[in-house]
């Protein structure tokens, strides 16, 4: 195996049991390596969450690379072959919680940034970093804080790179260039228990809610546009009933989720829902939480570098994409900064056993490398 | 307050806490009273529940009290006003679990039956008691298998009275003269768990299953009849979904009754069920349970006997019903008996502060009395 400062940090990293919201030392091992290189490190610590603001340069337009230490947790230690924070190669994967949600991204940012500066010590603008511990988790002390302290100090940033595995059959063949908005309701149905034998006593509430939620599943919210696949309805959880099999029940709980594109508002598709609602007739209540609004980065400067990049370590075209789940991503891009994600393959994240190739860490810093020359020389 | 026979021995029975199987003695005690007039005792024991069959007389027609001695279980004590099993009489009600159902009707029976045979010592056919303690649970090894054991050595009854607890608002209003069958479903539909950001790599079953759901709570199964209302679907319990709000889940388990008449029969609900679930092309697994088929008792001797008793005692006019839940009627009534069920009222049944109108006991005795005179004088 080649010898590699990417695999190196990574190791280092993933060695570390930061489950959420336990950074567990690596921003200290991260804010280390660029101070060598001519970072200011800010150290932002939100309640129990540490978050790390670094910047080399005092100038615009400003570079961000973002990213998070925190990783989920890794249930059953037996499911596991390998130790989860006792990182191993095995077949030329690299094993560990974390190893692909993103630690790996992270050390090829720095190992990137390193060589980088080493090259061109006068880079235009300035390069930073935002580094969270509070990513997987409620997400409510990290990105969202240290945006917050940004805004107010009017500290913009003209392009942010977040480390998220993007990536799906090989290294760099997606990019995401903007997310779609995540939108969460639990609805209550009220209805009145009964026995099964005197229906017309009771209120069956499976019964009243039951065109509501075929109207619900089959309903075409919007098509989508260029950049967004159309609006997706997923229920995730519907109960009613106590295991009795004579008793009707008096409530039905639902728990639904809308993953939706910039041709619907969250506003719109709440008016949508509780008019469903109403048309049946419905004794319900219903609470609603708004995890993000969707985002895009249309084809500019950012975008471009990326594409560029790709093609030339790679050699292959990249192709951009706003599916899949939420990133910290949606807090950075209402600042008004060009924001997308790149990073490893994404197959085996959250999962046990969770691994990236080890021939992938080296070109992706690689690629971050030049991305910073494309914009900041 | 009067001195009442049925009062007096519906206290001694209420004072045994005979929770489903166990018949605490009850069933002694109506021995000891029943043998001491004329009645020769069978004890019919089927692994833990104690039946007895008893009978006066050799001759036919017989005339059977039928009933059970169990109560089902007092719930928590903290809720009741007086301790469940010490009957205590307040404003007239006497309070205790299995006043309403069924132990004073087993009182009124038994006093009905002394009184009758001291005066018609010579009365025609035979009187019998079918009396169980596995009425309230499984019903497996009650009057199932006594009515097993009756009919393979031949021995017929031609009129049945079950004492379940018919009345509704003043007691003899309502007389069941049928029941409306009972078919349970356990349908699981089969899904493809994943994440709500990327559906079409999963597969939803509530969204799979929600027009089925639809259409099995609009459809009208049949019109009913005469004697039976209209066929009535219920689902009592609906779950899927692991509490995770972002997850898509893996199954739809779905739990549903039909209270069906004789219009309809078990195995053409099942195929229109099935039906259903074809058209939509789901992936289930469909388990079945048929606790009991209709049975109707028309208009004939026992009817007419029970009319003309309710009339003398209570100077109304009783009504025929085959609505409500489940008794052990339907076991007897595919031996050929008419089968009835009179009793008190059902208004506390299976609550707690189960209680019975004390003025309304010895009127019953009388019409218990009256209908024995009715068909066997």
């Amino acid at each position: 195996m080649q010898p590699s400062a990417t695999l190196d940090l990574s190791l280092e990293l993933l060695k570390q049991p930061s489950v959420t919201p336990d950074d567990h030392t690596c921003q200290d091992i991260i804010s280390k390596r660029l101070s060598q290189v001519g970072f200011k490190i800010e150290k932002m610590k939100f309640e129990e969450v540490d978050n790390i603001w670094a910047r080399r340069g005092s100038e615009g337009p400003v570079f961000c690379f973002a990213g998070h230490t925190d990783v989920v947790p890794t249930g059953s230690l037996d499911a596991w072959d390998s130790a989860p924070f006792a990182p191993e190669i095995r077949d030329n994967k690299l094993y560990g919680r974390g190893s692909a949600d993103m630690k790996t991204a992270i050390a090829a940012m720095i190992v990137a940034t390193e060589r980088f500066v080493e090259r061109h010590p006068n880079h235009n603008g300035s390069i930073a970093y935002l580094i969270t511990s509070d990513e997987e988790g409620p997400a409510k002390n990290g990105t969202v804080k240290v945006i917050e302290t940004l805004e107010a100090r009017n500290e913009k940033m003209q392009w942010c790179l977040v480390g998220e595995p993007s990536s799906t059959t090989k290294l760099g063949d997606i990019v995401k260039n903007g997310r779609r908005g995540s939108l969460n309701a639990k609805i209550i149905v009220q209805g009145k228990q009964g026995h099964v034998a005197y229906p017309h006593l009771a209120k069956n509430p499976i019964h009243l809610a039951a065109t509501a939620i075929e109207t619900l599943c089959s309903t075409t919210w919007d098509e989508g546009n260029e950049y967004f696949p159309a609006t997706s309805f997923q229920i995730s959880n519907i109960h009613a009933g106590t295991g009795a099999t004579n008793v009707i029940p008096n409530t039905l709980e639902i728990t639904c989720n809308f993953r939706f594109s910039t041709e619907v508002t969250a506003d719109e598709l709440k008016a949508r829902v509780i008019d469903i609602l109403e048309k049946n007739q419905l004794d319900y209540d219903i609470t609603w939480n708004l995890s993000g609004l969707p985002f895009i980065t249309p084809v500019g400067d950012l975008v471009k570098a990326t594409q560029i990049a790709i093609q030339k370590v790679c050699g292959y075209e990249t192709e951009l994409s706003t599916s899949g789940g939420t990133s910290d991503g949606r807090f950075i891009a209402p600042t008004g900064a060009q924001v997308i994600e790149l990073g490893v393959l994404n197959a085996t994240i959250h999962q046990v056993n969770e691994h990236v190739n080890v021939a992938d860490l080296e070109p992706l810093s690689e690629i971050y490398e030049e991305i910073l020359v494309q914009l900041l020389t």
